[in-house]
């Protein structure tokens, strides 16, 4: 088995990673010999995917994706149907039944994409555009090339879904290709679960697989969704922080008042809200909220040398966003993101700028975000940081306080009843970890594994009704404007996907 | 000379005041019969003034305003003539010569209004409307009664500059009327100014009074301008507040990054902002920036004891303004307005509600009104108010920072320079404070005497040119809606008016 390196330079800043391809993977070298003759056509499916509008609210599109998306399943020899409940958006769900398997994997993407304005895209966010590179570098909206001629792996598709998430939609259903092509076949049973509102909350997730559960049933989710690491090294998350949502809402005179006739009289509910968010976090970024972080599950000794072993991003990312300092340190940021986090998302009182009067605020609201990991519960972290807001001689109301309320109590803050998703963190030594770790490292070399990743996703609506475990392995190129305008995918991240998504699928 | 008391019952919270007219006032008595007998005249005039839309950006109608003012001062045998700098909205001035008379008493208002939308009022607020009362306590809209038939002093006309400040003007001319009438004399040399561009900050005044010292020369300056007291007693005010701003802007990482991802790690510019406004303010209210109260003019005896005796309003506003606490306590409103203020007008980072995302903001920007009083000046005061960010560890620029000087600071601050302008007050034992005082309660009934107003006027922009004092005589009422919509004057107020201007003309 031929060994083959491959040195990507990905610009001053970043380190520079060889890739072995080999020995230990022989479906990654068939899906990669089947790629190389197949590069337009597999484009070209790719394209016709993206071109149909995926915004979770768009039903009727929605089906059209479902529809088409079975049809490609079929067309693997993978019998795929739609399984909904009523209101939902349908999970497409596929099976490889393969004799003799004592285990099931389930593949799960999701084939909606982020809401948009199309008025922010340089070309329509349903119209797959190739280009010759990155759009912030001037790349150039290019035809197809002809069949035969291969494409250049650092030209990207711009789409909205093309990262996030068709791509491994159509990763999956290529390595099936090429293992087919190859002779080669499955080892477990095989699932495909591709969801239709991810992007809108997942919120019939959870229902739909309690309501299917032995169709659904795995040892093991592979949640392939996401971007790799900045170095653009295979980045394998073994879980995902949860979330719950605190608004604050502070009150002050009925109504804006004249700052000349009332200022040194009546209460600023600007400042009461300013004097209450500091008392939240010290300033190394430290939550003081009294037993914020008392249920932490801690990191086993694995995890920990994990951390340690990621290659460090920040100095590149402290030029990139143009931060003189970083909060936490010396802690960085691949360690973090394994604690959580309380963060303002958003603040508001009365008006800045030239729509700005001279006035009292009546109100001042906040809107903030705390990140859980895994072991806190969300409505318990919650009520602590409201706990806190009472200590700070808050009254604490639900809805909007009545007159009474508001002449009754020095210091009122709203703050609507929270809800909440909680961390999910799959051990990384668990046989099937290790398992997947070695298969992932033999495709695309060293990873870099996080206990668990920044950001949310519906795991625990996942691992919640069905008792399974996830693993979060994505394919998406770091810079790929997720959820913004003008998001693309890089081929190489489709290439690398196909070849991941092949030994994968094979384990 | 026949003695009358009113007594005004002005609700269940308010105190009830007695009103006697008299002796003293031989030109308040003859301006109430005249107004007795003129009252559809009188408001006539006052609805065809306040027909014309007399915003200061509406060049057109501005110039219409003063010539018509400039006319109706010529129908009283006052020449008045229009003047100006290029650029500015004129001032309608008038004299009247009085012979022997060994000082010259200086009458101003303004006849521009506030910027409105149409949208927000009743009734269109350039078609002068008559209400049998407050609007919000469903006050309808009437017919004016025939000539001979008397208003109620309790209905309202509805109109942009109704109270703010058109009434005085008609009230000035109308007492003239009814001086000549009458066959009195004015005692001193009168001049009337009347400004065309105050609610627009009045950025000309001070350019046109010293182009004119001689024509604009006064002992003293009259501001007929704003509200009587809430109690309805008549205010008289020997000054305002001075105001600056400081408006800050606070810098996060370039671009609002996702707070998953980024969260503990990118430091969040609302959280450097809420720390940095609570540093400057204790919990009563007390400004903790160095130096602040330093160059305080203290009050006098005299002015001291004005104080304590205007009459408490604060129990009535706590109610009307839904407040659970105040601030500066144990001090009452009164009071709290002699002393310098610093106040958050409004507030703003990244959005809150449904329109919130899961980011760390990338900046966050608060603006502030500091209210100064005589001694301080605006320029030392944002200045320190400038030194204490610095001292809360801030690298203050002044305008939009660079890459390189946000990386180069942990915590940054853009403070655009200041202006500002400063506080003034006549003191009240002059003896022309002390004759205004006699004149105005000889006609009003004890007065509530304010060392300054809450607010600001343009009051160095007439003492510093002119080397003049200037007091402050308001007589609308109090709950008129000044600056918004369904701005509205008491015709009460109106009648008040007449008699006060009288005396005031003729001392």
């Amino acid at each position: 088995m031929a060994r083959i390196s491959l040195w990507f330079a990905l610009g001053a800043a970043l380190t520079v990673v060889p890739i072995a391809v080999g020995q230990a993977n022989p479906e990654a070298i068939a899906a990669r010999q089947w790629r190389q003759q197949h590069e337009r056509t597999i484009v070209d499916e790719f394209f016709g995917l993206l071109a149909i509008p995926n915004i979770a609210s768009d039903r009727v599109n929605i089906q059209r994706n479902a529809e088409i998306i079975a049809k490609m399943m079929g067309q693997r020899g993978v019998p795929a149907r739609l399984v909904s409940v009523p209101g939902a958006n349908p999970i497409v769900f596929g099976e490889i039944k393969t004799p003799g398997a004592t285990r099931t994997l389930v593949f799960y993407a999701h084939y909606d994409g982020q809401p948009l304005d199309p008025k922010e895209w340089a070309t329509p966010p349903f119209t797959p555009t190739l280009r010759n590179g990155m759009l912030e570098k001037d790349g150039q909206s290019i035809a197809l090339p002809a069949p035969g001629m291969p494409f250049n792996p650092e030209w990207r598709v711009y789409a909205r879904g093309a990262a996030d998430d068709k791509a491994p939609i159509v990763a999956m259903l290529t390595a099936l290709d090429a293992i087919r092509a190859a002779g080669l076949r499955t080892k477990s049973n095989i699932k495909f679960a591709f969801e239709g509102e991810e992007e809108a909350g997942s919120v019939n997730l959870e229902k739909i697989l309690a309501a299917n559960r032995e169709l659904f049933s795995g040892d093991l989710w592979l949640m392939c969704d996401g971007p790799v690491h900045q170095t653009r090294r295979q980045l394998i998350a073994f879980g995902a922080r949860g979330a719950t949502r605190v608004d604050i809402t502070i009150y002050g005179p009925r109504g804006e008042l004249h700052s000349g006739h009332y200022g040194n009289w009546a209460p600023n509910p600007a400042m009461l809200l300013a004097k209450l968010l500091a008392s939240m976090k010290d300033d190394n970024g430290r939550v003081l909220v009294e037993h914020f972080y008392d249920e932490i599950e801690p990191l086993s000794d694995l995890e920990k040398r994990a951390i340690a072993e990621a290659p460090s991003i920040d100095e590149d990312l402290v030029k990139e966003f143009w931060l003189g300092a970083t909060d936490g340190g010396p802690a960085k940021l691949t360690e973090l993101i394994t604690l959580p986090s309380l963060n303002i998302r958003g603040m508001a009182s009365s008006r800045i700028g030239p729509q700005a009067s001279n006035v009292i605020p009546a109100t001042a609201s906040v809107t903030m975000d705390v990140r859980l990991v895994k072991g806190m519960d969300p409505r318990r972290t919650a009520e602590r940081v409201i706990e806190h807001v009472r200590k700070q001689g808050f009254f604490v109301v639900e809805s909007e306080p009545s007159a009474q309320i508001r002449m009754a109590h020095p210091k009122i803050a709203m703050i609507p009843r929270p809800g909440g998703d909680a961390a999910t963190r799959t051990p990384m030594d668990l046989p099937i970890s290790q398992e997947v770790i070695r298969v992932v490292e033999s495709v695309r070399g060293p990873a870099v594994k996080l206990p668990n990743m920044g950001g949310g996703l519906p795991l625990t609506s996942i691992e919640r009704p069905l008792g399974t475990r996830t693993i979060v392995i994505p394919m998406g190129n770091h810079d790929n404007n997720q959820h913004s305008f003008n998001e693309n995918l890089r081929l190489q991240n489709l290439w690398d996907g196909i070849e991941l998504m092949a030994a994968l699928l094979t384990m």
